[in-house]
């Protein structure tokens, strides 16, 4: 269409271009080695996400998904879009203890970020997704979030003119314009949501100066105290479950795993937090309980490792926490059809 | 903050450097005369905003601004931001009949578009706001809408780090956090929402071309049958108040300017309707009752002009009416403070 010269690919393209070349210069990249003297349980974040074999990525991909998630007519009211709560200028969070949706409904857990979640072993804090594609078409339908069914979807879609888009990232389909591309387009572009370059990550990549001392002391702290035995892998966390014996013991309404698997042994279990940002994804726990890091730092001493942090030990955990913050893409408002 | 290396600033700059240029290379400058053979009621869209005296424009202000546009904090539930219903990729508009606020709450009207806001004579349908600054702190008190009082937004600011930016933005004052800084960033960053390069202000600075034939059509019935009497100047509109026929004889609950003045004269008198964008601005009149264009033509013409306009008009009108889209800025997501 002639009104939208700058199309919203052309932008999200600047941004990559600029993450890549920020990628090469602060050389992240895959051929790295991870210093010797660190743990192996930590890694840095690949350069780019794992892509499903049935769904490769496209830059017409990316810029439709760009589009859908930002596009608040995916809501009953039109108003609350994807962006609403995983807000990609805010960390991917909303910062509220609970997600509110239509009419002011509050559902039943905190919001998490978006932002790495390709990497995650399954989405959602209870894991009753396997994949984003499978994850992107939950808050679309819940009640409490968007609450269209897929049928209204993809009928205001259709009024909207997303047709075309779909042809175009869809290509070689003779119905490119269903629900599940929906699904697919949303994950596609959420696999470019990564953050790299934390001060943590130039630490492990052979940066002497990356940590002060009292980071590095939070760093040693993380490991000797067992932290790392959940919280692993390159999101430090987000990659098993396990249960949150704070949540038992103040009989959390919320039961986890149990409510997807109906397995008594998985009461309380929820997937381990990825820590990767945390500084920014406050509040903290499946139900926004924490409001700080100090907060939830020393709560998971008690719940998850038996022991009481002191002062200083929490200063330094909370010190190197703060070393997971990495660099955000400017992700450019999309152009939506009309 | 060393966690965001990519600022708004950046971005946004870009994005102005980019639209810049255009404006040089589609030549709509100041010095553009405008076609001789052309009602002077007509006007292309000047190249910048006007801008107040007491509150020039500078680049930290405008990143405020942008900031505090997309920030859902200074909603009660944390969640609908300026951007939520003047949706900057869905041409400055949510495309719902009347707003949608906190609790899902509907106000009162139609949400009027963003872009070319700076050019208005007043703000609000009812023209109830002189200024940008003042329009700005409505909606963020407004019970429907974003339901703070200035204490509370000013408080949710404070807890999310927006103290140094509003200290960068007004250098020179000695308590720049304040409720009258925040309405003053707004508005700046709305002073840059601006759309040129329409097929109309082709035309207008002499491209014969630029107008088909059924266009042209339109734009001579346009000035033949008395529209541009009201939709005049270079947003076609909104630099005036009318009565509203159509809203009178369906006995609208919504009785216009007489809300604010009180004068019996002013019994659903309106702000006339700017007409730039109109294509994207969906759906129409004060209370979001017309769908289409076509529509909106039809009942204009019965209710301000006592005139049946055939199908042919209405084609030709509408026809005219689509030329007046414009190339929209893109606009980066802000990043946030924390």
């Amino acid at each position: 269409m002639q009104l939208f010269k700058f199309s919203s690919t052309f932008l999200l393209g600047i941004c990559l271009v600029t993450f890549g070349s920020f990628i090469l210069f602060t050389s992240c990249g895959e051929d790295d080695a991870i210093r010797a003297d660190i743990n192996p349980l930590f890694e840095t974040i690949p350069p780019e996400a794992p892509v499903p074999e049935d769904n490769p990525m496209t830059d017409e991909k990316i810029d439709l998904g760009h589009k859908l998630f930002f596009e608040p007519r995916l809501s009953r009211s039109g108003i609350i879009s994807c962006n609403s709560c995983h807000v990609v200028g805010a960390a991917g969070v909303d910062h509220r203890d609970r997600a509110i949706g239509e009419q002011g409904r509050v559902g039943p857990r905190n919001t998490p970020t978006v932002y790495n979640a390709a990497f995650l072993k399954a989405q959602f804090l209870d894991g009753r997704a396997e994949t984003l594609e499978e994850q992107a078409v939950g808050p679309i339908q819940a009640h409490e979030e968007m609450d269209l069914t897929p049928e209204e979807a993809m009928q205001r879609l259709e009024e909207s003119g997303y047709r075309p888009y779909f042809a175009e990232a869809f290509p070689d389909e003779e119905e490119p314009f269903t629900f599940e591309n929906l699904a697919k387009a949303i994950a596609t572009f959420e696999r470019t949501l990564i953050t790299h370059g934390s001060p943590f990550d130039d630490y492990l990549e052979g940066d002497d100066d990356a940590l002060t001392e009292l980071e590095l002391a939070g760093l040693d702290l993380f490991q000797e105290t067992g932290c790392l035995s959940c919280h692993r892998g390159p999101l430090l966390g987000g990659n098993s479950f396990t249960r949150f014996t704070h949540a038992a013991e103040k009989k959390s309404e919320d039961t986890g795993r149990y409510q997807v698997t109906g397995d008594p042994d998985d009461r309380y279990v929820f997937r381990v937090a990825p820590l990767r940002n945390v500084e920014l994804t406050y509040p903290y726990f499946h139900d926004g309980s924490a409001a700080t890091l100090e907060e939830a730092v020393s709560i998971m001493g008690e719940s998850q490792l038996g022991r009481t942090f002191n002062e200083e030990e929490v200063e330094m955990m909370v010190a190197f926490l703060k070393t997971l913050t990495g660099e955000f893409p400017i992700i450019a408002h999309p152009t939506l059809p009309r």
